[in-house]
């Protein structure tokens, strides 16, 4: 990890997530040449409270430093497709929060001008990187499971699930048309792609707004804070839940649920894999341990375990066994196998960190679950 | 429980879960006048083997027998319709195994004989008498979940993820067009629909079946016993799997898998219903844990215990807390709730055992998810 | 099983423990001749209750009717011994429930008398006979975990963790100088025998009282029922909890505590058994899982599975996988194993059934843990 | 945290842990001035791949440099005594690594000079800052369990479970006389003496080596990675397994094991505090839960959330629920404690981290464990 010192990377984006990637780059040794918050007012403070020695002013002043290697693009999702587009012609490497964009029109330009501008051009789906999802994506890439059945899991939180519950998020012109499939869905989609190497073919979705209004704050929410004080009410049209049925190319199903009102699940991800031979499962709140469904011997646990797992889970892995890797860990490892591509200019023929590609993939589902919901009938992705 | 030991039952099958009917019996301490097996040799060498006194030459020795106040119907699913007709006819009261019959035409047949009947008339479904389903249902009665809004889950196997896997259930002349839906899917949505108090008003389904063709053995199988010997290939067209999603009336949705082929889960009940204020989940491989979600305090795990529980849980537990109840413990709750009514003559006010009504509705639910499968349509239950 | 319709057993002990030996004779369909209470007019009343068609006026009654093959002893602790000895010399079969005596010179007569007298006489280790039990002592017994070194866990409960909890083995006069470890702590120690084949050399114990005074209810209390109304202060100076740390013959080592004031704890007994290549635990809230630890490969959690099992195993167990078995299970599945000897007069050699000689081990045990306590240093078992 | 970027920190010990403090400190934007290897050109390979841009070529000349506040002291258990008193001579602040020392004399001195020195002097009992263990210390300190009985549990590995398993912790003279106990032992008793307030009074010991001969490399040996090529016989005396029983002040009792042999535990640390009102119970290998225990309603699983939190844990806390906090976290939350200190110049009145005289009081609770094995006696901590 000798050359990360040498690189600069800046963040956009001071809020729960862009505080993460500081704080990973930090770890890895990479510098952190300074951070674009929603305002210059804004980006001074919270550079002072991360212990970030520097704010630019705007984003023109970030793109204008020339010696900044690498933009992390960790702003609300409307501004995604503009700041990418321009840092790409600013010659940055980019590493982009998900979803990569609003819309698939968008995310297939930027595909176009990170396939043009010979950039790494990453999407941060960062739970690629917990070890034992590497590790699962090497054992269905050996057939450790034979031929892949049935996918199956959820996504579900409880951080909106009160009526006083606040977050840019709920309204579709900040986060998108989706809120629970476009924010938590998607992580589960790539996810499974990722691991599985399948993707959709067609989806049928039913979206559902179990609370229609809710009380907006009319002063600043953080993410993961609660409202105080004075509110009025709005009305709501973005999915409370999801049920989405996946027809993946080769002739495998998906069901995945989605939900942000499931009281008392706090983050919870759970994907589970039925292969022909042997079965697979994961669950974000213990993610150190991965389930091994057998027929002809005992199910197993796998914690992770650098002296037990495959080339592509031991390279993701940190920590000794049993001691616990979490979600600040999984953009650790994210970021160093994507620095280790920024250094060497290229990706490497083992990477698995999500490309623009895999971001607009999502895109595309996600415009085919919208599509799908509206007009309840199966939609294929990229139908006209 | 006096009254018990002066009635006498008798059990129609003789495999596996006739089996489960008979211990449960003797448990309770109702007389087992006699099992039918079924052939006459058949019910002679099971009888002998389970230890019941004596077996019925046939259908008709069983219905003369006017000793038999109360026919257990544990045959397969194609026989349910004529034996608990004819049995109705002679005046038996009459505990059937699930699911119900073979069409809806049949169970409405089925419910008008017992309403006219004014006979005991219960199906199987064991599973709402694991005392924390018991729990869960009168949480939700007394509200204790706010209004219900996302019920999700599955029920997922492994018996019959390989080629040479065999049963009767597998044929749809023998167990009816669906398989993993009719076989395990209704136990989940009778129990969701017993938890919730709520009704499917509509259905979207995809069936897959993803073994097209499978060895059958040339010899009889028994239930969950391996296929040995010579094997012919047929072709199957039964659900593998199943992919439901639901439309409660009052706004409440609902999505659950089913699978027989997802390997490493032996019998994998999960369901999990979320409501405005709380959530609960179970899962039938712990059945004696009930997960209470929470937004304002810690989550909870409930473990069976009449000094905690509500009174329809207390009413439905035996054994004192953290001595485990099972799956044969479920059928001795239910039965001992059924038998109760059987010595009054007459359903409790209190009682919570499915009703050829609940059989019927999971009937009607299955002809609406056969035709929303086929038609890739959302169905309505009921729909002509 | 069929000649087990041919034995007739009788119960002594109408509580809690009596009846559910009652249901499970009933299960194997073997013929309850009648139960003994600890009054007649008491005996009279729970038969009608558990539906039992006869109450023995008095043991002489029971000792007289020599149509009872089979007696099992279910009453309080103090009266096994004389109530065995003299079913011995009636020539009953016996199923006695633990602790088998008060004293370890009362256990050392019962041995003699059982081996003189020919008849079946067992100790209700029940634990023994959850199947994964049987599985594990099994995989020990074929080396599956190598050399056994290191035997950790401990039973905890709570039932007995405020000042008004009562219960009459507070005692040491009905229930034995030993509570906490007499009561539980001795299925700990048998089960860790059983499975491993060690037996204890010597033992460092530590008892605490950490109640020595509570409320005890002027009237009858039932075992795991709550004390109401009128209450007076006694001194209680049995074992609240236990530590205690066994050296066994061969050189492992083992560590057991005990408690029944752990709130929250209903009836947890973990065992652990650390082998010189693999290792297997245990948890009796969740009994139809068996963690096997490895080193060179991942973990597993064996669900019991009798396609997965040895023969020790598959013997004991009774329901399909998936369908769980509990504490009545174990039950059913212990006495399925003694009646098979009862009907064939002998103890078979593949039997695992706890003898009187394991009873009075127990008892040995016991003594050396008191000795410990009080002089503050190791004893060996049998040390004068 | 703004401060934290102007202080500046060196780290001795360039193996696992000196390698996850280098990462923590980056992570809370603390320049890392240099580290020391185990010889110059050690330090300098290691810093090279760890990314830090300076190794200091030996002890004086780190002690020598002024611009270094905060010194790290990772390197073996023998080195801390000298180069910790060399450090507080030199005016450095010192965070060392557990355990404080080699001796109780050792330890004493450095509690002497840590107090005349007036700088921040802590001890690495990095688990103290999963937020649950903070959080179970606030809630114990609020009465919220009452009167702590009973602290059972352990700490297991296998690293060292088989012959030829390596590390300088095998050998008396570089660990210490205890290994098992010293390494990990003293995390749990550091643990529960926090979690519960309680000190321990006396202790009764028994260690064992189950493997009594073991292979060494002759090449160097990273620990946690496994030995290859040539080895030799070597006699080990140094405990494989411990079982300690404890009196604390006040009458509570506790009961631990250790382990480096129990195959499969990887790292498993568990704690289980019960009170009389309540209980609690914790396990590292799922960090971000907490069992409470009740009577008189269900127990409780919490999970990390600071808005459930009181204001201990939520101090504590880093990410938001559900994004689960590993071992890196840990140390990130332990370094932020310590830094807010280092900033201010003194130990802040709610600060938790572990101070010298907590690392001096587990030098003679082991002081006492090596005396009581040796003298299978009952031994008072300071005893002469």
């Amino acid at each position: 990890m000798t050359e990360f010192s040498q690189i600069r990377a800046a963040v956009i984006g001071t809020g729960f997530i862009g505080t993460v990637h500081v704080q990973a780059l930090r770890r890895l040794g990479v510098q952190v040449a300074g951070v674009l918050g929603s305002s210059e007012a804004r980006g001074i403070e919270r550079a002072a409270e991360i212990g970030v020695g520097y704010a630019y002013a705007s984003l023109d002043a970030l793109l204008a430093d020339d010696s900044v290697d690498v933009v992390h693009v960790a702003s609300p999702n409307h501004a995604h497709f503009p700041q990418v587009m321009a840092l790409l012609d600013a010659g940055k490497h980019v590493i982009c929060e998900k979803p990569l964009a609003m819309t698939s029109a968008e995310s297939a330009q930027m595909v176009t001008k990170a396939k043009a501008s010979g950039k790494i051009c990453a999407v941060c789906y960062n739970i690629r990187f917990y070890p034992l999802n590497q590790q699962a994506h090497g054992m269905v890439a050996a057939g450790d499971l034979g031929r892949i059945h049935f996918v199956t899991g959820h996504y579900h939180q409880d951080w909106l699930a009160k009526l006083t519950d606040w977050n840019w998020r709920l309204q579709a012109d900040k986060g998108g048309a989706l809120r629970s499939v476009g924010d938590i869905g998607t992580h589960w989609v790539d996810l499974t792609s990722f691991v599985t190497g399948l993707k959709a073919k067609s989806v049928f979705a039913d979206l559902t707004t179990f609370l229609p209004e809710r009380q907006r704050p009319t002063g600043p929410v953080e993410t993961f804070s609660s409202a105080q004080g004075a509110t009025e009410t709005v009305p709501i049209d973005t999915d409370d839940s999801s049920a989405i049925i996946i027809r993946y190319s080769g002739g495998a199903k998906g069901v995945m649920t989605t939900s942000q009102i499931n009281v008392g699940r706090k983050n919870s991800l759970i994907w589970d894999v039925a292969g022909s031979t042997a079965s697979a499962a994961w669950d974000s709140e213990t993610p150190d341990h991965l389930f091994i469904g057998r027929r002809d011997g005992p199910n197993e646990v796998l914690m992770r375990d650098f002296t037990l797992m495959n080339p592509a889970g031991t390279r993701a892995a940190t920590l000794p066994p049993g001691h616990v890797e979490g979600f600040a860990d999984s953009f650790f490892n994210f970021f160093r196998a994507v620095y280790v591509d920024v250094c060497s200019g290229t990706r490497g023929a083992d990477s698995t960190w999500a490309t623009f590609e895999d971001g607009h993939y999502e895109m595309l589902f996600c415009d085919a679950v919208v599509k799908s919901s509206r007009e309840q009938r199966w939609v294929d992705l990229g139908e006209h």
